[in-house]
């Protein structure tokens, strides 16, 4: 069994983690840890783990995390880059839920979350946990920065059309990524923005002058492509607990117009076992992959007026941002590291309706 | 492996039965049959099971279900009634999840259902499919007819208080069981009122000068009690998908109003895999059980302008109406009937947020 | 025109009254305060208000607002009673949305709101400001404790029953209140249990060893009965945003148990212009008052298994918790104590769908 | 007084505009026809219009609309063209809420509706009725092809950059449309898709191959063009009940990529009593409109990674679906025919919460 520790189980990643980590054959909860909840049951907090999680949050203190094996930090940004040397000095795997160890660059990294990196050292060790495109990287590393939802979303949408092998096919620099994401992305803190009277029965933009999410996508598009991308980035926020529904806009070079899309993708992703490209013609729903680490894939040409395909390529990805875009995305990563089956824990069927 | 066939499986119990089975280590199923759809691939209808279940739905003339070991009928009123006598003649078991064989007393099924009651003489034999009830008559049983969604919740929260073993607590004729649902429990059904723009951003009682669900928990009360006992049932139907919360009001006997009520459930129920009597105080909320087996029960006594309790016993009690209240306690009753561990295939932990 | 101050205008009950009031025929808002977002624009904060309300939140200390004829309190409780003294000697009317001059006993009062009452001595002078009760105080009153949005509900939902000329019809002792509620109900305040992804897909009941609308509602149906009455009061949280229905239920006297309650409700009400008493048989749904002043009554008699009607008679009301709960029926006393018509302003047509 | 029939008013948008006309200063609603619920009190379907309206659904063969000024059609498309020829003949003046009249072209009518167009000669004389782009033709017109709910955000949106008097400031082959409907667009029909429980919590597209409102937009916008336009157009299905969220790409020319268009937008619409440029950075909300006719716009240059704006214009549009994308719009219209104060009726503030 693995030893694992998690700091910081009280928002939706952390209670996302404990649902898939009790269900998982090889998984052993050794300590969760809240300074503002030291001594709550955990079932107290999230009486969906009634019966199922017997132990309290403990304080950071006293928990302990170097005899785990490995460490989750389901924290806000700042908090994995200060604990991190120390559970690394002591052998102990971190995978990193926030943002600290996912930007390469420290100077990016404190433009956007405003605050200076406390490890920029490792940074060159830490790997971007997303296993579609990293997979060897993550068998052997030791520092995950684990994607945010957004970016996973429109990575893996956009990752056969980019990266090399798959020739010229698109202009990289056209690309519109239009994504919507449910309630829950903005995390479980007492805000007004996210109360139900205020996001209920309501759509809008946000973020549109730059979201997080954005240098980290461009980042990894560019680290996919070998060459720089660049994208527009447009976040909405959905009346809806879980879902991420990216709609994906790029321009076909003219010599790619014939090329068969849909063959493409399926067989990039004909091995991925978390990748589903749907059938041509298919409009995936968030709720088909709600709860599961499923994330599905259509491929369309938008039509022209006299029915022939445009030189545009649409992509719609749908994932549930906690799972695929988050906790699901950090089992399946640790799957990797400890060399067990990548998909051990996370067979869950998506919950519909 | 226990051989499954499911007959009208387009339906939200026949989509919930699926989730269940695909993840059920005895379970292998066999054949889906629905007249309308045969021959559409199962993941077609429902795409959160593609990769999962790899059949389709079958016509209902080639089924062959007399080869299953059980089937299960998630179909309208009125269907099962028709098939089950040649099943069971064939040796297959048979579990109802509509309300054919709920009712004891043909002519109240005629009452209720306005259509006669195709095998009367089946009645007998068929058991109320409840396990915190009725445990040893299922694992016996040929044939299921599996409770309601609403009677459940209302029976398991008044079980401890109405049995006789509990002596003389409560009044019997002066419970009132407000109960809302969400809107699932309305079928995946084309109609009017429960569109998500009739149902949204709203809240009404339907129902109230009489539910079928009423007689089913009427006779369920009465046989629990071992007397005939009444209620008023208020249902409600709230906006959102899956869930029930039953709130429960009866008087208490005078010399009842010192028990220690929270005792006698916690005892009650103290072995039951499914049953969670929660800690006093505690205002169980539907999403502590969203898509999982769990029931979970807080006991009340309201108070007095002074601060006493009050002469009235509250209960709240929560479920999924689709797996608890439908497709998980068919499942649990299946393993009860195969001799297999109660909990085979119900692990699932609740869906929070 | 009358000259309108309001204090704390950047939660829902003000926003709401800002809705109503730019409506108003006769209002002309002159200031709107608020400490923290004081010389921000009200449209900025309300986008919805572009083009209707062109001035900024002012500095309570700043706001001139002696020189209003009325001042409304959509503030939290513990503002109103600190700051109407002074309006009141000014001449200023003053209506309180908030709880300071509900509760008639100062004592009572403190062992709710958890604070000193700041001007016990002006309880006497307050008027409950319910017009259906009190209409006749309210014309001359210049202080108003503007009912809660539950005990509005409740209280109207009975006053045919309790009041003295009913006669001794049911027993006042055996009132069981099941509210159901709208998010709106707890504010516009950054909270968790409040937030979409915790509320949203959810039910629950809460308050329910003391909801601070209890010991109100029971003050005014004492004041209704002329007789101290009492009552078991369970909310419940609806995932929608605005709305009320309250489920109640009384023991008839066996005396009455003829009665026509449909007359009766018809009768009492059918002067009243926002009390809509339904067709026997009616299920009221909370969209039907939507942003509307407007509340609805269903009369009903539960049956008994025979099909004659029970003991028991059910009251069914609806309400928007913002409008007759709240903004709206502060419009209407305001009305009243002008010597308006009742209803200018608040012939709004509910939003459906 | 303006005499008033509505033909089908069970809808959406019927009940919409009963909303709107019977707050309406000049309206006097004369008969509304149904041919299924004939005889039924109006306010019997929709309790929000009890005290408001007091007629009844009468049949379409006795409803005498001849003696209308003007008649709504608010019916499924195709009943329209088949009345109108009559009413036109009788000199009443016809709005169609649905598609009969909105293309210019009968073969594309048939190609996108799949049935014959009844009265092609009629076309010529319909009037688009998008009062921002046809004012004058507006008042003078007998019969009124009422703009579709997307294709009035989408040419909204885009009108004072695509207008000839812009100058060449945008590609316009470059447009996506990216738009987002909640559920009541699709009407008040009975059907599975649009089921609570089948679209709460989920997001999906829809219609990505060809939507019938793709090419009434394309005619729009080259009509405002003066010129071909082609845009992608992807419409999304919100779990909401009211709003249209449009969000509009479209390429500069290089000589427009230091133009002002948050300028631009401001002049073109200052005079518009419906359209409202937001202030620059603006992320307009959906419920900003809830239930009123503004339709509310923001301009935004999306940065490039250096921070510079990039070539592209993004506008974000918001309106309620039922009132400036129906019938709001369609009352605005006939404000206009009748020569009435354009705004008249047409003053609600939107609801927020």
């Amino acid at each position: 069994m693995i030893r694992i520790g998690i700091v910081g189980g009280t928002g939706y990643t952390g209670v996302e983690l404990l649902r898939l980590l009790v269900q998982h054959p090889h998984a052993e909860l050794v300590a969760i840890t809240s300074r503002k909840e030291a001594g709550m049951p955990v079932a107290e907090m999230f009486p969906s783990l009634r019966g199922r999680v017997d132990i309290a949050f403990s304080d950071p203190a006293n928990a302990a995390l170097e005899r785990c094996d490995v460490v989750f930090f389901a924290t806000p940004h700042g908090v994995a880059m200060a604990q991190a040397p120390a559970l690394l000095a002591a052998g102990v795997r971190v995978i990193d839920l926030a943002a600290d160890f996912r930007l390469k660059d420290p100077a990016e990294f404190e433009r956007w979350y405003r605050m200076p990196h406390g490890c920029p050292e490792l940074l060159g060790q830490a790997v971007y946990g997303l296993p579609e495109v990293n997979r060897e990287a993550i068998r052997s590393a030791r520092l995950i920065g684990l994607p945010g939802c957004y970016p996973t979303s429109v990575q893996l949408g956009l990752l056969p059309v980019l990266e090399p092998a798959a020739g010229d096919l698109v202009d990289p620099d056209s690309i519109i990524a239009d994504c919507k994401s449910g309630v829950s992305g903005a995390g479980r803190k007492a805000e007004v923005n996210t109360l139900l009277a205020e996001a209920a029965d309501n759509f809008k933009a946000y973020g549109v002058t730059g979201h997080r999410h954005w240098p980290e996508t461009r980042q990894g598009l560019s680290a996919i492509a070998g060459r720089p991308v660049n994208l527009v980035f447009t976040p909405h926020l959905v009346p809806m607990i879980r879902g991420i529904h990216s709609t994906l806009y790029v321009r076909l070079r003219p010599a790619a117009r014939a090329a068969d899309f849909q063959a493409l993708y399926e067989r990039r992703y004909a091995d991925e076992p978390f990748v589903d490209v749907m059938p041509a013609g298919s409009t995936p729903e968030t709720r088909s992959v709600r709860a599961s680490n499923q994330l599905r894939i259509a491929v369309h040409r938008p039509p022209t007026p006299d029915g022939a395909p445009s030189d545009l390529l649409m992509v719609l990805v749908v994932e549930d941002n906690l799972v695929k875009g988050a906790s699901g995305q950090a089992v399946q990563v640790m799957n990797l590291m400890f060399g067990l089956p990548e998909t051990a824990g996370l067979a869950q069927v998506a919950i519909l309706p």
